[in-house]
């Protein structure tokens, strides 16, 4: 339980209206800020109006999916009002305080870093980023079944990386009944994907296994699929690029060759926001806990 | 091959462009009405003008999904002019001549009747309804992944009926990781769900199995999801009823208590029309190649 523990939350969307849930069950005193354009007031919280005030006594302090841009302003969209962090906000925090976001730019670290404040992004944990795979994969198949005039079952798929995202795309595609291809760099992922039933290849002779394909999902963060590849893409191929922005697709000579191409980072909180609120919250409520624990065994 | 066979094809959508693309490669003769609106006349086809003299020394009549509407009328995508079937036009048929469409209405079969010509209802036939179970289930997929804030991973599904339809709605939420129930009336149909790891039940206890449910998936043609079982739904449940026209479904309830409920038919030509119209075209080449061998050997 979380019992007199405070945690302030910022911002964010219906993802943590999760987290409140779940906060609140525990028993945190939970302060918010931002879903004052809510009907209803998130249950079990108390809103506030942000102020430096609020960041007294606070032992959790709890940022947004990305926490705040380069300029310090952290996403609302419960309120049209500005929440914009700032080196003053943060001197009223304790120094045990833990700050949790999804990401944090290099505004946000910096913060942290001035006040030697534990900063902990929960998309770079692998629990949360395996969870997340799955609403990812599902918000691509989504796409993949609008973008074409055929079936996925039977379709020649080829997925680019096995990491936490592509091991979950290539399983959902093989679910369905595709035929599923997939792009490798390390001998133990070949080894894996050809265990699991796929046809791997290594992602150096990508070129000669692009040809014939009806769909390409990517999961690298570098450019790989070059103008080389999609030069090589029969004209139906249909690309959908899951990696982080900027994607890892000359999208530029994509729309050239009207080849279709699309960037969609972010898919969990679009298709499934509710599931993906719960990943978020179920990880930041262990964690919150462990902090807990530890700070009263004096560690 | 189809050398020699006369073919008239009038009206539809992009599935008869597959029709025509295989017919044409297995060297029919194609006449086609009700396309003047594409870009380019379909390769392999003649484009002709609807008039009486078409329907002369034709061995195959094609009319689309829906053969023709209650007055005669054959949908068309690709064309502004009205294609009207009526008794006249049949007379100039010879009577070998067969009549082939997905499904018919009595005004078609009437004039079939008239002639006493053969006609073919393809939807009827079990091979094209269970490949076009794929891209229904793949819709219905679609549709779940959109009218959800969950992911179909780890939700709880039932599948009402076990039949082509059923067997595949079933199949792909499991693919994807859902939790499958299958509500069915036969006990062979109980084993066969139990045997592929499903949870089945006897659709006269639906009631009991419909309180903790995510999503609905009926493709029993009659009513079953009453107004009793939709006030024992939980709020979030979503109800895709994919059973031909007027569904299983009482709508009017499911509006008034706020229950999520769409009747979904015709999905295979909305989100794989290449696919649909590769389906009917595999099989009107085989059955059009079968009818002709009886023909050249006088049965």
């Amino acid at each position: 339980m979380l019992t007199g523990v405070h945690v302030l939350l910022l911002g964010g969307d219906a993802r943590q209206l999760e987290v409140i849930k779940k906060l609140s069950e525990l028993d945190a005193a939970i302060t918010v800020c931002g879903f004052d354009g809510l009907h209803s007031p998130p249950q079990g919280a108390v809103q506030a109006t942000f102020d430096e005030s609020l960041f007294e006594g606070v032992d959790a302090l709890l940022l947004p999916a990305v926490g705040t841009d380069d300029n310090g302003l952290i996403h609302t969209v419960f309120s049209d009002g500005e929440l914009k962090l700032t080196e003053k906000h943060f001197t009223h925090l304790p120094e045990h305080c833990v700050v949790y976001t999804g990401m944090a730019k290099p505004y946000l670290k910096h913060l942290c870093q001035q006040r030697n404040l534990k900063l902990v992004e929960l998309f770079e944990r692998d629990d949360v980023a395996i969870y997340n795979s799955i609403p990812t994969a599902e918000g691509a198949l989504m796409m993949a079944i609008q973008n074409t005039d055929i079936t996925i079952h039977g379709s020649a798929c080829v997925v680019l990386g096995f990491g936490r995202t592509g091991f979950t795309m290539a399983r959902t595609l093989q679910g369905i009944g595709a035929k599923v291809k997939v792009g490798v760099r390390r001998s133990e992922h070949y080894a894996r994907a050809a265990e699991m039933g796929y046809e791997p290849f290594y992602t150096g002779v990508l070129l000669q296994n692009a040809s014939n394909i009806d769909l390409l999902f990517n999961t690298i963060p570098t450019m790989i699929i070059t103008a080389q590849i999609i030069a090589n893409l029969p004209s139906r191929a249909v690309i959908i690029d899951l990696a982080s922005k900027p994607g890892g697709t000359d999208f530029r000579f994509a729309e050239k060759r009207g080849i279709k191409a699309m960037l969609a980072p972010g898919l969990p909180g679009i298709v499934a926001p509710k599931t993906a609120g719960r990943i978020i919250a179920e990880c930041l409520g262990q964690l919150i806990m462990d902090e807990t624990i530890k700070r009263g065994n004096g560690i």
